[in-house]
């Protein structure tokens, strides 16, 4: 196998784009890949996407997306896996460099769902819970509120905890001038928004938005001649937990999470110890607090004290979603898993203007999630200079 | 790398399953492919499928197909390529194996088509032609009629050499326990058949079938302890060509079924003269012919002679769609590219029972194509004892 690098990436503005369709977008993120890597060709194009069938009732969206490009002779294919759509096209993508099949490769994910009303954008999610415990009305955002009551019972956590998480990323979002959400919030912001489902209030989740987001990996050994600082990807695992809810033994543990991310270490020959920086999917704020419990980070119940404390911040020790993740940066279902990696790589590069963390980041993690944690890609990355 | 062996294949009969969801008919061939297999567990799953969206209105599919058969920790994506999805998943788990990600992993393509009416298909099917083409009404059979109408010109063909085509694969289909039509047809038949776009016929085109169809990889060096007769997949590599027909500087060459089964058999370190066993995409008999040419194994205007010779039947040099093709084993579209593995797998196991080939098949090879050839994946087998 190949040492894989990402030698470029790109992306647009997250938010809403009402003059664009995903076709659009995802060339957009791609050019802006390409002028950057200064690549004249493109040998593969890998396209994480979740449902352009439903937004845009479009069908064959990779095949169009090449003729659009003017891609040919290219390996091309799309790879879905709902929100974790990202996470698997960049698996996909870099199996493919990895194995030699393909020198330069374009890996975009992204999604178009503002033009739908709240309520149809509420309806096609709603397909994502299994049918079994859709009927009792559940959908994820309320899945999120069960497991936000239980978290702040169990621990007895006081609800301020789930506001940092959404403070810090709004911080962190006012400072990336590609993010849907370009301003701070108060405690009083977050505590006077609407509520939910109880705990979660409107600014617990992260918003729907339209954007894409590319990077071009290719071998280690052909990027140098591309550029100086190359982002090599240790390594890429998956792994899945029960679609259903009510099967978890555990609601305040994601199965998923925890066993790609140890496999994921594991081929990269790296701890977690040697992470400086995560991106992890906060689709809601509780999602992040346990996602870095279930990562390994902390133990269980510990980690809101940390996000209190700052340790997540941007100076801080580990920062966390320096993008302003899901909840600022915005969540344009395919798009995410994806621009993670751009985000990662900006960040070790050191060119993440305004938002740069202190640190310097040698090691990262980026978490792409499906569904509820039914689905979970682990993404380690390492400085390739 | 790792060398990756097929352990275990299985398949529905493809045909109308009115009373089977696209879940319920990829569970059934993926559990003939574990019990033939005797494996225990799954470590990868990855589907293969055009637009359950469409077609059920179902979002995350790989995942709903990870619950429903219980698998957890796995590496679960769907892998999608229009029709040519099959050969995208299969490319995906094998590259899984070979990288050394996944030990056993499970292949699955399928679709579910017929509850819908053949108008309803017909528009679906019509979103996989470019927009500014598909304005002036073109679809994919009627492409397939151009195609078919200059390639007659061109060469000086006798419109019986289209009739061989159809009734070599119905005679194929006839011997297959799990294709959509199990009967013979006459030149009288074919000739009676109504004209769909002249010069094709009822009888030139594959039906629109449900069906599944799933293969077991593992690396060889496992395999052994699962099957004394594992098949190696020697390579995958995919191509595109131009979306747009148009733009194709000449119809009757489809450049990614080159591109992608010349550089197929160079990673294989195999020639066209290996090749003992051929399944390729004939959804339009017209497309058989110049598949056939495509790859090189006849030259232009060559393989209708070839086809009225006898060269490509079950007793012929060069057996081609001994599974019945599509026209005749049917064509659920997810499933076809995984239901061409499984018939290498049969064949070259000598256990295609009453349509077994007269060679011995010690290489084979399988086309899976997207749209009307503007993305082709090539798959290549070895017997692996």
């Amino acid at each position: 196998m190949r040492t894989v690098a990402i030698i470029g990436s790109g992306m647009t503005r997250f938010g809403k784009h009402h003059d664009k369709s995903v076709i659009d977008l995802m060339s957009e993120a791609v050019l802006e890949a390409l002028a950057l890597s200064k690549v004249d060709r493109i040998d593969g194009l890998i396209v994480g996407t979740m449902s352009p069938e439903h937004y845009e009732n479009r069908i064959g969206i990779a095949n169009i997306l090449a003729g659009h490009l003017g891609v040919e002779g290219a390996i091309v294919m799309r790879a879905e896996n709902t929100s974790g759509s990202g996470g698997s096209a960049l698996y996909t993508g870099w199996l493919t460099v990895a194995c030699g099949l393909a020198d330069i490769v374009v890996v975009v994910g992204g999604e178009k769902m503002t033009h739908l009303s709240t309520e149809e954008n509420a309806a096609i999610i709603a397909g994502l819970v299994h049918e079994y415990e859709r009927r009792t009305g559940v959908t994820l955002p309320s899945y999120a509120a069960l497991v936000a009551r239980y978290y702040l019972y169990k621990y007895n956590v006081p609800r301020e905890a789930l506001a940092y998480v959404a403070i810090k990323n709004h911080k962190n979002g006012s400072l990336n001038p590609k993010a849907h959400f370009q301003k701070e919030i108060t405690p009083e912001d977050y505590f006077k928004s609407k509520m939910v489902a109880d705990p979660l209030r409107v600014m617990d989740y992260a918003p729907i938005s339209d954007g894409a987001a590319a990077v071009v990996l290719a071998p280690l050994d052909i990027a140098s001649s591309y550029t100086s600082k190359p982002i090599v990807i240790k390594s890429i695992v998956g792994a899945t937990d029960t679609l259903v809810l009510h099967e978890r033994e555990d609601l305040l543990h994601l199965e998923a999470v925890r066993t790609s991310t140890q496999r994921a270490l594991k081929e990269a020959k790296l701890t977690l110890n040697d992470v400086d920086l995560l991106e992890v999917h906060d689709m809601a704020t509780i999602l992040e607090l346990i996602e870095l419990e279930s990562m390994g980070f902390f133990p269980r119940g510990g980690s809101w004290q940390a996000v209190i404390e700052g340790y997540t911040q941007l100076d801080g020790e580990l920062p966390v979603n320096s993008s302003g993740g899901l909840k600022s940066k915005g969540h344009p279902i395919g798009a995410t898993g994806v621009s993670q990696a751009h985000e990662v790589f900006l960040q070790m590069r050191r060119e993440a203007e305004r938002r740069q963390v202190r640190k310097d980041v040698r090691v990262a993690l980026s978490m792409s999630m499906g569904g509820f944690g039914n689905n979970a890609y682990t993404v380690v990355y390492e400085v390739g200079w």
